[in-house]
Formats: structure tokens, sequence, C-alpha cells
């Protein structure tokens, strides 16, 4: 498995990123902002995706997951706008999703079904969907193997930059590709919260492989990271395969696969820490390891009661190695552990042994917490689950962009 | 039942606020800034406490579970410090409080598990208990009447102000006060997190009733506010009752403890508000009232979702009416509800119906969304769970505050 400098559009997909007039100009600084983003299978592609857990699942996320069960995940074309999450949005929204699907699907000549759609943006205003459709058309023909970059940028909202990632394999003597193009920023938290990630592959894979493939990637990557808590309405990440790279198919799992898995993983992961350090406001990433919990689920909600935590935040954006809010933060995760085996180290410095402060809270304590990225190392002592979660700092910077958003 | 003006100490509690130099000059500015309280009762008290989840629940907190349980819930004393939260400290921690209550217990003449011992500030460093002992024979002394306002002056932390609440009621024809100072500010959240309550009354009380009267004025005051979601090692809230108003003593639950019973959640209640008021940074207060939800259980883990929500809490803080965050936040809780069933308003104004906009966003919802104190109302359409929660906005300052606490 390698992965790639500069990232490559693999075999079978043409992408756009066009200008539809949802994104305002005052939002962006661009006259004319990319807001509608394009993928197009050269043919029919296997799919699978997974979504937000939340309750008020937007609108886009209904149509796809009827679409994928239509389908039979077999999918052609994904359909991406910013600027308006549809979500809040009752039947109408559902209707207007339907319609850009639909409106897709005869540019394209695929059934309705074959085409999915997501939305990222403000909650609970109307999708102008008569925008999208009328941009359909040119961004189909503008559709190309280039446009992967275009179509990075067109997803992107308070997000500073875009996420693009590449790894490359070999199965069965075949090079095969797996990119990806993600946003996150605001509104990051394990379970599918908020963010968009579309991920494409010429490798041949059979549609049920790889909906597991994918649940399992997306579980130790963009499911382990924490922005601010607050799990959105229209997370969703998809994956194509197109079959181009001529590998023999992967039809269940076995150790053929792992070549794939391993591209797929590092492609996740790579997103995942991408949409932490560009986190709203963030200027630090801290990864937090916690072992020795009863099962690998009680070392997770450890890690994101920390991962969480607005005091660990605050105090990983100063510098401060203020611990005792790490172990603060792990004592109200519900999870029951005796404080008394407890251990901590910070960037391999013991801190706590036993549940107590070893002393060591000088220079070099303080120096190691003031790195661009810090490691935390939460022994729990009971048992052999384990789990790594990252999360960014909380800086002033992210309570001016969230202060006024929707004005 | 009346909510005094001014705040008056119920008889039979003698209370000083004294320097005992835990606190650091820098942190307050003040010369020798006020860090140990004490409330001394004239006779044996009947005593309860609720305290915090936190896994790692702070020495202070184990000596006072221990010593409820050896008194029989008989205390005559309580010894409160700030500057240093002795959490985190293991077994030295522990022994160092309990030398604390018995210093105490020797100079006022009562067996040390007779003392109640509470503690806030950094967690992780030792307790500088020779400097509580030292300092406790002059406060003994200093002990009177007038003590109220020093007492709540000196268990303050990143605090703005003193918070005292009294209330009166009259029960077989004696008039009995209430009467309690807090201390919150940061690390404010439901489940008896980082906050310290002391409630004193005069009314005649059995320890078992006022056990249970305490816990339930405790969950719908100080357990329904959230300044940051984190949970503390060291909340507690004690009621001592000196009975010192001689009424007829209230032995089980039943009507005569009504009157009792308001005036206690009355001032638990004006407490609660008053922390979330003076959150660390905060200006602004969110009230969240849930109804139409499965259970009161249910009701009450939607608006704590809504509650903590970082983006809801910034959104507040700059007037703007986001509301699809109130919903996204709602439909993370983990709770099941049919979108299509939910409204929501804002300060009376209907901004979602049936899980749709109703497209009232205008300068109305803004002007709503901009006062001092803003009550949303959830209605989730399921049953008949009603909960009420407290918040308060994430500002800048809040950033500011927690960014260097240590240092």
């Amino acid at each position: 498995m390698l992965m790639l400098k500069r990232p490559k559009l693999p075999h079978g997909f043409r992408l756009a990123g066009v200008a539809c007039g949802i994104k305002s100009q005052r939002s962006t600084g661009a006259r004319r902002p990319l807001d509608l983003a394009l993928i197009v299978g050269d043919a029919r592609c296997a799919a699978a995706g997974t979504f937000t857990t939340n309750r008020f699942a937007a609108a886009p996320v209904a149509v796809c997951r009827d679409h994928l069960a239509r389908s039979l995940h077999q999918s052609r074309a994904v359909v991406i706008n910013s600027g308006c999450a549809n979500a809040a949005t009752g039947r109408q929204g559902e209707r207007r999703a339907r319609a850009v699907a639909a409106a897709a699907a005869r540019r394209i000549g695929c059934g309705v079904e074959e085409v999915l759609v997501a939305s990222t943006g403000l909650i609970g205003a109307p999708l102008p969907h008569d925008r999208i459709v009328r941009a359909l058309p040119g961004a189909c023909d503008a559709a190309s193997a280039g446009g992967l970059e275009d179509a990075a940028r067109a997803i992107l909202t308070t997000d500073t930059r875009a996420k693009v990632r590449s790894a490359q394999a070999v199965i069965t003597g075949r090079t095969i590709t797996v990119t990806g193009f993600a946003k996150g920023s605001g509104m990051i938290h394990p379970n599918m919260a908020t963010m968009l990630a579309f991920l494409m592959t010429d490798a041949a894979v059979h549609p049920y492989l790889l909906g597991r493939l994918l649940r399992q990637a997306v579980d130790e990557s963009f499911n382990a990271i924490s922005v601010d808590g607050d799990c959105s309405t229209n997370d969703s990440v998809l994956l194509l395969a197109s079959g181009a790279a001529g590998n023999r198919a992967l039809l269940q799992a076995g150790r053929s696969e792992r070549p794939f898995v391993e591209a797929l993983r590092a492609v996740c992961r790579a997103l995942a820490l991408d949409i932490v350090m560009d986190g709203e406001g963030a200027r630090k990433i801290l990864e937090i390891v916690v072992d020795g919990a009863r099962t690998d689920a009680d070392a997770d909600r450890i890690g994101r009661a920390v991962a969480v935590s607005p005091l660990v935040k605050t105090a990983l954006a100063g510098g401060d190695p203020n611990w005792g809010r790490i172990l603060s933060a792990a004592g109200a995760a519900g999870v029951p552990f005796l404080p008394s085996e407890v251990s901590l180290q910070v960037g391999g410095l013991p801190v706590v042994r036993q549940g107590c402060g070893t002393g060591r809270s000088g220079a070099r304590l303080r120096r190691l917490f003031q790195a661009a990225r810090v490691t935390v190392r939460l022994g729990v002592g009971l048992g052999p689950g384990r789990a790594t979660l990252w999360t960014c700092d909380l800086t002033r910077r992210y309570v001016d962009i969230n202060t006024h958003y929707t004005t």
C-alpha cells in the first residue's frame, strides 16, 4: 500500500465542481463560489454508504438510503451541493432531493435510483433545487478526469482548504487506486457526525463486501474524530467502486482483500485527520489512546468523553498541561473503573500512576503539551479494551466562527 | 413560601470566611484572598449530601460519604477550601482531608465524623492541609451569625460574584428559614458536575426525610443546569438542619413538609440559575423546555443534548437564531422520536411544525433570540415526558478563561 503525494483519480470516473448560485458571495469572498460537485461513473459502480445516526437525518440521507436499496447498491453518479443542508425541510425537502437526482439521471441516461445525493450547509432553509437542476447539464459536460480538485472545493462550507487523499495497492497483479475527498470543519463528532466524504476506487469489489469494508474503515477513522461533539443531520460517507482496474473481483472477506482494505483505511484515516486539523479555529491536534478498559466499547466511551470536553480542548489551545481535566472527563464517561488503577502519560511522560499525580508537572510537561500534536495515553488497568480518538483544540476562533453563521 | 431579598442566616448556625493562603494573590488580585469557609452548628444538625458521579471523586467527597454514614447523618460543621480540589491525590489526599476534619473537630469539641469537608480548585495538586489546620482556630473564633457573605466569597474560584439565597416558610406556626450559598462558574453540568452548594435550615427535619427531599430538590435545580458539559470530581451539595426554629419535627413524607420543600426548592433553583448566569464568560441564559417525550428521562436526555451543544451555545452568544442547530442536537440525543411530529418554539414563536421550518425566521425571531434570557420549547409529540434544562452561551471569554487556568 502506498499513499500518493499527488492525489490521482481512479479509472472509470469523471468529476466536476461548478457554481450553481446557492452559496452566497458574502460567505466566501469569491464572486461565484463553487457549490455543486458531481461524480459520474463511466459505467455502473458497486456502491456503499454509511450515514448519520441523527434522528433529524436530512432529506438527501433518506434519498440515498432508498436509492441504494432500490438499485441493489449499484450507482452511477453522486450530486453534492454546499450552502444548504436540506435538513428539517419535511416532505418538500425530500421531493426536491429526488428532483435533483432525477435531473442528473435524465442527463446521464441512467435510472434515478442510480444517482446519490448529498447536501451540506444551513439547516432549515428550503433547497433551491431549481438552481442545481439548471446547473447540472453544464456540470455533466464539464466532468472530466481532471475535475477532482474543483469537486473537492465545491463541497466545502467553513473548511479552510480542500481535503483530497489517494492510496494505491496491488490486487491480483493490477494496481488499484482509492481516492477520496471530504469536508468537515464544524460539527464534527464520532458516529458519522457532520462530515461528508466521497470515496472512489477502480478496484472490482462486490457491493456486499464493499459495504462491510467501508463500515470498518469508517469506524476507525471518521467515527473516531471529534471537533465539537455535535452530531449533524447530513453526515454521509459514500464509496463507489468502478472495477476499471481489472483485478479479479473481490467477492467475500478472506485474505485477498487485504491490500484494498489497507488502502481504503489509509485514505479514510488521512481524510479524518485532515478534518480534525481543519476543525473550526483549530491549531492543534490531540490523540487520545485509551487502553486497559474492560472492552473496546468502554475504551471508546472514555476516549470520547475526553475528546469532547471543552475544558480539555481549551487547555490544549493554551498548551496548558492541566491533566486533571483529562482525568475528570474520563471519570465522567459513565464507564466503571478503579481510579487507583489509572495511569496517564502525556507525550510519553508519566503524570499519573495508580490514580495519583507523579509530581512531574514542570517545564518538560509544558513543552510536551505545547506541541502541535499531543498524544495522551490513559491506562485503566482492567482488561484488553483499546481505542484511539482524535480531537482538536477549542479556540476563540471557533467561537467567532460559530457565533454568526446564519447571518 | 417567601424568597428573601436580603439573605438571612437560619438560627443555630455561625459562619466564617477567612484567608488561609492556598489561593494565590495572582489568581484574584486581592492581597489575602478569602479561601477557607467554615459552617458551625450550635448543636448537632441533621445532615444530608448529594455528590458527584465522577469516577475520580475527590478525597473530600469520599470523606463526606464516610462521615455521613458513620455519624448516622448528624453533622456539626463543614470546612470548605478553595484553590485546591484535593482530587487525584490518592491516599495522601484522603489522609489530609481527614486531618482537616480532625483539627476542626478538636477545636469545636465534637466527633471527627461530625465534620464534613469540601474542596474546589486545581485537580492533581496536593492539598496544603497544614495551612488550613493553622487557620482553623481563627476561623472558629471568627464564626458568627454575620459571616454568611464572607463564607460565600471564600468558596469561589473563577466565579465573578458570591451567590447567596434565602427563603422562608411557616411550619406548625413557626417561621423556618432555608439559606444556601454556592459556587459554580466553570465545569458546570447536570448530574452534580462541579459545583458546591451549602444549604442550612433551622427547620427540624429527620435526617432520612432530609436526604430524600434534598435529592428531589437537587434533581430539578443543580442537576438541570449546564455550563460546559464537563462533570467535576468535587461536586457536592450539603444540607444541615439545626431544628432551632422549633417546628414540630418533619419525620416522613406527607403533606406537612410541603412548605419546607417549596422553600428548599426555591433556594436550590435560584442558586442554580445564579450559577448559570455566572458561567465562565456567560452573558445569556437559555431555558430549554422539552415536552411530549415518551418519559421524563427521555425528555431530560434530549434537553441535555441541546444544553451541552457548543453550536447551540455559540449561536446563543451571537443572538443568531440558527434553530437548525437545536433540532440537530436534539436529534443526536440517542432518544427515538419521529422528526415529523416535532415542533419548536423560540420565545413563543413557532419556528418548526411537524418537523419542518415554518419560514418564520425574520426580524422578530432574531429579536427574540437576542434577549438576555431565551426560552425554547421543543415538542416531541410522543407522550407525557417533560423536562426543563438551563444553559448559558459559549463566548470568547470562556475560551480565554480556560485556556490558561493552571498558570
